[in-house]
């Protein structure tokens, strides 16, 4: 059941909605920001648009150590073997990796770097942990492409994420350009909350429907915020870091060309915005999607190497 | 069967192959070029790129008019329910609209535009007609996805035409973004001929409109042409205008934009390349999607207006 205190109902309307957002997208208060690596300018633009580009952030031999960490795990069977590992079902080949903190210290390394842990808790100001985590490895040529969506509002209705308290930090391990399936964003949609048309919940789980179908924004919706903010795709070298908001609108196109678009992703939440009962009253999705052991990434020294 | 003297065989053999070009791409011969609206710099860089752009050739005004005659045939039944009309299998809406000089006072006078038929002649160093005629309504959000391919090669083994003297004008008929599924080229690629594998069954264009199964370049050569000559997307406002060599690789993405993506397509053939007996040694495609009318595009004065 939907609680009445839902700040953010979806999936339960016949019709969508479009609600103005009831957290701060950046929770420090004046005069008690949290220090970090990002600037005050950094900080105001993340806030009106609702993510922030760091081009080559990392350097091409970070990126090939990750690169060869991933390709270690691809090739372990005690890693292929785990539902963590989601390969295609024709080649076999290995599409996302979830849980990479957790199964290499390379990656948990990784994840606890001050200008990405950082750069979470100045933004979330708070303590914050990994809610997930993925390696997504789209090939060229087959790269699927991804509809528009909101993380948080899946997070919130299928997990039991209470409050937009989360951002995600994406790495890019191979050059993103305009052709190979970047990710799109609609800057300013983190201000508003669609809420999405549910499908038929109580008898839905005897269906085998694809996960797209569920928290899937309305075209008029989709149209409205396009209309205000435009459509944006930051892209740039290997080594750059792309940071969201978990309500921002994003989607990516198919990728047709010959370039692979690899990335790691990690969500961090708030330790302060940890996951209750999903909101659609269903069961919660595996831990590896939805973590629910809320341990704070720990702190890590600004001269630790991400790559040892 | 395949002709002997088949300069371009194609979907005959068991593996693919990429072979040189065997034909002029600009037909002029020096000091006896044919004048046109084109400068000898866009000549060559036409010739180098196999593709060129145009930024706003024709006015929003013009534009507006060619969207209006578009909505006055899409509402005529006797249009609409000709086999030239491609509709949506869902909604029913036009997707496509083949033959539109022949059903068009107004799109005749556009093909005969000195700026388009002009190039043409410039560029094909002969008189030309039309061997395709289409508008293309690419709508927001469910746009489709058209894989990598080479026109001639399928002009050539399904349509019969002998050599690579033709040549598609497209005039933009909304705004090209990166995001829209704009046309993406890949440069250079004009000058190489990729053969295909498998062979066409019969009435095969009636799927091919919807769905690419043949003529197909494979990955291997596809990546050789990008390492080449990367991959560019002209992008514009409505009104601009790209002319592409009948051999240039290109494709585009699907449009989950709001946007929709509209243009109006000429294909223009030399009038001393004229069809014969397609290669495949199959049927010929229905006349509205490869003519057999070789009659020259008159030339029309620069004075008179494209929409009247």
């Amino acid at each position: 059941m939907q609680s009445l205190g839902d700040s953010y109902p979806s999936r339960v309307a016949e019709r969508p909605a479009i609600t103005l957002r009831q957290d701060p997208v950046v929770w420090s208060e004046p005069g008690r920001e949290v220090s970090g690596p990002l600037s005050d300018y950094q900080i105001k633009s993340y806030a009106e648009q609702g993510f922030l580009f760091l081009p080559e952030l990392f350097s091409l031999g970070e990126v090939e150590a990750l690169m060869q960490e991933i390709r270690r795990l691809s090739t372990d069977p005690a890693v292929t073997t785990r539902p963590e590992c989601i390969t295609e079902p024709k080649s076999g080949n290995i599409r996302s990796l979830f849980a990479v903190h957790e199964m290499s210290d390379t990656f948990a390394r990784l994840a606890a770097h001050p200008q990405l842990a950082g750069a979470a808790r100045q933004i979330l100001a708070s303590n914050v942990y990994i809610h997930q985590s993925r390696v997504n490895l789209k090939p060229g040529f087959r790269g699927e492409a991804f509809y528009w969506h909101s993380d948080f509002e899946t997070w919130h209705v299928e997990d039991g994420m209470p409050r937009m308290r989360a951002l995600s930090i994406s790495l890019l391990l191979t050059d993103n350009n305009a052709f190979n399936g970047p990710l799109m964003i609609v800057p300013g949609s983190h201000l508003k909350f669609i809420s999405c048309v549910g499908k038929t919940p109580e008898n839905h789980y005897q269906h085998s429907l694809k996960k797209q179908e569920y928290g899937v924004p309305d075209e008029e919706s989709i149209t409205h915020c396009v209309q205000d903010g435009g459509i944006t795709a930051p892209t740039g070298r290997a080594g750059s870091v792309l940071i969201f908001d978990c309500n921002v609108l994003h989607g990516s196109n198919a990728n047709m060309t010959p370039w692979p678009r690899s990335n790691v992703f990690f969500v961090y939440n708030s330790v302060r915005n940890s996951l209750t009962a999903p909101y659609s009253g269903q069961q919660p999705r595996p831990k590896f999607i939805a973590n629910r052991h809320f341990e704070p990434v720990p702190l890590s020294a600004d001269s630790e190497p991400v790559v040892a």
